[in-house]
């Protein structure tokens, strides 16, 4: 298939060393050549191969930018079509200008996305292994970005090709079935269709449960910080910035405020909620109730519950334990640095099973002990495996759970005895709803939806 | 000269579809092949060419991502040494990631500008060059990047060359008339030194004319926003902010944050003061009176004097009259569309040759007047051709003032009949002065200190 010539600023915005103005399409080359001026012309240049030269406007003359010019011709490229990538000084006027002198020869400014959507569009990855790309990119921690990784190298991918190939068999011998009930009825039981749909729904099913993890390794532990006033809820917050941001921060450069509200700890990415939000959760239960609060708190995925050592148990804080019953909660007792007043066996009672930390944030003892319970809290079924296939991605647990589902309609078609032409219409549309995730069965607005979300440039 | 192999994030940080990490130096090559599964090794790949292929930790085989690896050999590369430039996904974990695999197998990270130092120290580009590539990439305005562009294609190196040259002759014929005073002492007539003298002083006073615009092209020329409550301050603020910055952001994805306050009108960067700014001035005469205020708005290139058409002229706008005699102000009569209560010739006695202008900043009306006005007398020394070798550095302005304080002590030197190897010590002190332009007579802890401004990964 042949498109026309996109280009974009592929690099982030801002003053840095290098910026990248990439274009895609058959005109890539010859667009590139027309308005540069080196050793050679670009369109004699051999493949993967890269030219220091300067960009011109070529009415003029006159130089634009000092660039270096990689041309990569199809198919051996990220799009599959002629690529040129042109590196320039990356200030906002410089890539701005590079960019604009492209689009005024010829190419046009890509949609988000639309350089993936042309190597999903020409074969080159899979939907899964496209979304995958954005994911990498938007990763926060390290097993986030391996989890990304993995998808985009296609794992996903080929466990629900081996699927799909299973129900496609399965479907196969069930026309056979209807097209020939005389030949080899006898082997089309319904115990074989029980198996091959049994299978495939326990290979789902495994897939799922690690939905939970992926998606929190994907979009950050959702953690609220509660407590009454001055129990040590900010200080608690001070402490896990300051000692997990460091894993993404260390190299000078990094430009913090991306990052800001995401802590890493021990490979759990926690997306704390902002200073605000924790002033206004210590009022949360007074102000609005125990059962109203609780569906508020009820959409954090890990509530940190701290009290005062030095206080004795208040009603509020009675009030806050109920208000957190049956969801994720780690106790904080801190200022274990001051006398105890509080009843510490009331306080594990009203725990219950959730695990209760003692710490002095004063002076930073604890914080330890707490991100390991945050760490197997997490980890707890023991998914910590470096190679596990995480699903992540939200859209694919939806099409995953409606697999399920319409698995779950052709056993009980088959328990009921329907005919297996009916059955068959649900085990066709599992297979095409298990299409979806890699692409292969899905429409074009969908398409279009998916890489709209994708920034600029990929 | 050879140096160990340095590394950086040369793109800016943040989300986007490509970043670079950057090695320079003997090992360059060979440290990246050692992290890098590819269907070559890149120690046999040819120079100037781009490998698709992994980056792995050695020890596990264990991928780390996903890249495109250029290879460029010594001498042909901007630091004339072996350089690698590793394009991943643009993502704060994967960048990282990629970074500190680099680190750990044996590249070192590299100081803030170290890569344009090493351009320098290798002889690739003089220091006059090198600071060009910092004003490039920071840029405000195309006509900025102009002058950056010009000066890093050496065109100030040649200009001070050509002047070294000339002195350098200069001091020759000096020597001659010392060493052999018999010997043609006819012709080192003081009328030549005088002659030579003066042509390089006369070239030197060319470049200063046009510093202050060049400084203001790079720096941005400082602007306040003056006059009483309620007069449209604000609204005039918000028009040139309005219509103007789209030059640098009507690419989509561009950040704002960055040229927030940087505002181009017709080619000329006005350094807007931000609003709390504007708040102040409002009371400024009021609060520390005429003459004082007089110094703080005198920090300004260019004041906005902002009065209402709407009502009479107040002895505060009198006062803001007094306070910026002098300086470089544009008079707005804003409000035009109200009935005009104001004394509009004495308006004009009271802005003597400083231009008025009447707008209706409510209607958008009269903006553009006041952008020509702003641009005619940011230009009016008709300083406007594309070409000009614009002096915009600081450090060069002094050193060209004190190239010119030189040669007038050798010209009075020579006035007064000194000795000739009296005048020499002014001759030869002026082109060394002229020489740390280009760093051909420069110390290193200087050199250090300009290269740690430039930006990391540079």
């Amino acid at each position: 298939m042949e498109y026309d010539t996109i280009t974009a600023i592929s690099t982030p915005m801002g003053e840095g060393a290098i910026a990248i103005v990439r274009l895609s399409g058959s005109e890539a080359v010859s667009i590139a050549d027309s308005i540069y001026k080196g050793k050679i012309n670009l369109q004699d240049a051999e493949s993967h191969t890269i030219h220091y030269g300067k960009l011109i406007e070529p009415k003029t003359e006159e130089a634009v930018e000092e660039v270096m010019v990689s041309v990569m011709r199809g198919p051996r490229t990220f799009t599959r079509e002629d690529v040129v990538e042109i590196n320039c000084h990356g200030g906002i006027v410089s890539v701005n200008r590079v960019l604009q002198l492209v689009l005024n020869h010829g190419a046009r400014l890509a949609e988000p996305g639309e350089f993936t959507k042309r190597a999903f569009l020409n074969g080159r990855i899979d939907l899964s292994q496209a979304e995958a790309v954005m994911d990498l990119i938007r990763a926060k921690t390290d097993r986030a970005m391996n989890v990304a990784l993995n998808q985009m190298e296609g794992r996903l991918s080929k466990l629900v090709g081996k699927l799909r190939q299973t129900l496609l068999e399965t479907i196969a011998h069930v026309e056979v079935n209807i097209d020939y009930p005389e030949y080899d009825a006898e082997e089309m039981t319904h115990a074989l269709l029980n198996e091959k749909l049994g299978f495939v729904k326990s290979e789902v099913e495994k897939i799922l449960v690690t939905a939970q993890q992926g998606k929190i390794l994907r979009e950050g532990l959702s953690t609220a910080i509660i407590g009454r006033p001055n129990v040590g809820k900010s200080s608690l917050m001070n402490a896990l910035v300051h000692e997990n941001k460091a894993i993404v921060t260390e190299i000078a450069g990094t430009t913090r405020d991306v990052i800001e509200e995401y802590v890493n700890v021990r490979g759990v990415p926690l997306h704390l909620v902002d200073t605000a939000g924790i002033r206004e959760t210590e009022d949360i239960v007074e102000r609005i109730g125990v059962e109203k609060s609780r569906k508020v708190l009820k959409e954090s995925d890990l509530i940190l519950l701290v009290i005062n050592n030095n206080e004795p148990l208040s009603i509020e804080d009675e009030n806050l334990f109920e208000a957190v019953k049956g969801l994720d909660v780690i106790v904080i007792v801190n200022k274990t640095d001051l006398d105890p007043k509080i009843d510490m066996n009331r306080v594990k009672e009203l725990a219950g099973p959730h695990p209760v930390i003692t710490t002095s944030l004063l002076h930073e003892e604890g914080v330890d002990h707490l991100e390991e319970g945050i760490a197997r809290l997490f980890f707890q079924g023991g998914i910590e495996a470096q190679d596990i296939t995480y699903v992540s991605n939200s859209r694919h647990i939806a099409l995953l759970q409606q697999t399920i589902r319409h698995i779950d309609e052709a056993l009980n078609g088959i328990e009921m005895s329907l005919p297996v032409d009916m059955v068959q219409i649900d085990i066709t549309r599992a297979w095409e709803i298990l299409g979806e995730i890699i692409g292969d069965t899905v429409s074009e607005s969908l398409i279009d939806q998916l890489f709209s979300q994708f920034c600029l440039g990929k």
